[in-house]
């Protein structure tokens, strides 16, 4: 089915009314960004735009979405809709980049009509995606140069599960368990084996075996079936000293590591990884910092944005032109809701050299500022987006880098308002 | 694109060293079941089985995904898996049924390696809907009479927007903005306007006019953009007394409804509705019970879980037959993990007299228990979902019914533990 429907209703209801008043021509400027970080949150990722550029490429009204709209919008309407794709010109910041409260992170610029359109699937996207690269982030931080493992499918819609194991791997995760994000978006994919595995078996050493057969000794071996002791004896002794690494999915990991990389070397298998899995969030990671964890498994709390499931990215009308003649100059509007304002026109962002970030109601560069905004392009490129937010995190405030709760590392400025 | 990919890696590793050690034909059974409620909670509504039910139906291994597990498993399992269908037997308590912790929602028996490969489909589907249809349900207590009507989409995956919209219907919500959610699923949608339709617009009396225009009088008026009193009276003098309704989305709802509600009465409009949208919960809706709102617009919250973003359904393996010969005898299997075990064996559930649930380790039904597993249909009947979750709330123990944070009201009893 067509994405055409991923959207609320209002949005065909105003086109509607704004076809029938002659406003739906007029050239218009929707922003994207957020009124404020989630609550505690130093700073935030941006992702998703690779997938939304996909999302909007594709984009149009085919015949049985028209007809899905009978009772929605208007015949005039409907044949307007029929086979249309959304003439408009988006902008955004580069995926992996940060963001912080005010900040324009996507521009939307074209018919008024076909702008409201877009509101609902850029703002899924968007704050989907960015609700797991802003966790994924604090993840990658709190464990350092030791690789993160996504794996966090089942706790999440089956497709939100996908678009999770992209946003983690560009934010720095080294894999995911998913199997359709492997193929969908390139991230590297791991898995072994569950309990279920180990339970089927007439004992943990016949699993180990028939796991050790098929997989080779480098594989990673489930230990706390039963008891994690006797399970590292059982691996090593199946799979001899080479065995790749062994997983800890149960009980406290800053007892049960150090007693288990004791019994690895002592067995002799001194180049055996720790797997940890569990329960894990950025703070439970930065825990074991001083314990001899090799990789970290991470689910639940990274697919739900470990406390913050959503960006909070809202899309708001900041100007439209005064008629639907061409080249009618635009005009700013803003809303006075309480605790809900909006700042009119459309804003251009930079990237200072201080790390601030400047806005400004001018397409013109400051002095040493980096322009954040660029035209959405088709292409997803994954990996570009990693290596993105790789510099982001590099680049942050040493007051953005921590895991603890605090205000905004900085604050998008607006020129005017200084 | 199947959905033979929406799983974990492990899932087809484990099943390559099974078909390699003869496992895989061996008869299991996989039970879904949550160790506890999210914090707080009193209880849960399990959602998702009509979904899930489609997603099996149309589960099979094409060529293209085949091809995508070619560095995952040996070509013998690929062959194995070249066209198939799990043959497996699905049961599952009802879907808008109440579960607790123990609860086993969901029964898979079949072959080992088949049952294995659902893992993550089961989960993601049953976790994503249960955790909204479970703070929905709690919405809907809260509002009482009121209808509830579902925003959110804009706050989560665009494909797992859909589902919310399907979840929130199925406990009780009366309609949804997402339009994909009324085609697919056949929910009732609503919406008129946004902010950006008054923005666009020379001033708020000539949107009012151009939406009225459009939509008629009886439609629902935003009036918050610049002042709710002014917007108020400029809705009711273009529209008339009889405005369907006017919404408002920011400010206090305790102050802003009364001083709306006298406002519209004054200027004669008795009849026009008030709803309410913006960061609405269970906890504010019950606070407005004495307000005279018409009906609430819930979005983040819903679709976010209100707190409990996933419904913590896991799959385990509890039984498998001792070979691979047909009617081999089930041995029960459980894990002795730190603080993640499990009972071994099949359990069968009932709703005895009292609400309590019951379990047995017998197919044989207690005294007056109302048999709580069903074999999985792949009819998605959304509408029996609904009615079965208005009977399920309606027979909630009072203690079940509190918002405020407490264990869970009741817990599936094992007989055998009494």
């Amino acid at each position: 089915m067509s994405s055409a429907l991923l959207t609320d209703r209002y949005e065909l209801t105003m086109l509607d009314a704004a076809l029938a008043s002659g406003l739906a021509g007029r050239r218009a400027v929707f922003e994207v960004f957020a009124r404020r970080l989630p609550t505690g949150r130093r700073f935030g990722i941006v992702a998703g735009q690779g997938r939304l550029a996909g999302l909007l490429a594709e984009l149009r009204y085919e015949p049985e979405d028209i007809a899905a709209l009978r009772d929605v919008v208007r015949p005039q309407t409907r044949d307007w809709l029929t086979g249309r794709r959304p003439g408009v010109e988006v902008t955004a910041y580069p995926e992996g980049a940060a963001w912080s409260p005010g900040s324009p992170v996507l521009t939307v610029e074209g018919g008024f009509g076909e702008g409201l359109l877009l509101e609902t699937l850029v703002l899924s996207v968007l704050n989907a995606d960015s609700a797991v690269a802003s966790a994924a982030a604090r993840m990658v931080l709190a464990a350092g140069d030791r690789p993160l493992l996504e794996m966090g499918g089942r706790r999440t819609h089956e497709q939100a599960a996908v678009s999770a194991a992209r946003a983690a791997y560009i934010a720095g995760f080294t894999a995911t368990s998913n199997l359709e994000a492997g193929r969908r978006h390139g991230v590297p994919t791991v898995g072994t084996t569950a309990h279920a595995f180990v339970l089927a078996h007439a004992s943990e050493r016949d699993a180990v075996r028939a796991q050790v057969a098929a997989q080779g000794v480098g594989t990673t071996v489930l230990v706390d079936t039963f008891d994690s002791g006797q399970g590292i004896r059982t691996a090593v002794e199946v799979a001899g000293p080479q065995l790749g690494a062994i997983r800890l999915d149960s009980g406290d990991p800053s007892v049960e590591v150090p007693r288990a990389r004791a019994l690895l070397d002592e067995l002799g298998a001194t180049g055996t990884r720790i797997v940890v899995t569990g329960d894990l969030d950025e703070h439970a990671i930065a825990a074991l910092a001083g314990v001899p964890v090799d990789r970290y498994g991470v689910g639940t709390a990274l697919v739900t944005g470990s406390g913050a499931p959503t960006a909070g990215f809202v899309y708001k009308l900041v100007a439209i032109a005064g008629s639907a003649a061409p080249g009618a100059p635009l005009r700013a509007v803003e809303k006075h809701s309480v605790g809900k304002s909006t700042r009119g026109g459309r804003k251009w962002a930079w990237r200072m050299p201080d790390g601030s970030e400047l806005l400004r109601r001018t397409h013109q560069a400051p002095d040493g500022g980096i322009a954040l905004q660029a035209p959405l392009t088709t292409h997803d490129d994954v990996r570009g987006a990693r290596a993105t937010c790789a510099r982001t995190l590099a680049a942050l405030p040493a007051d953005a880098r921590r895991l603890d709760p605090g205000g905004p590392a900085w604050t998008a400025q607006l020129e005017d308002d200084r």
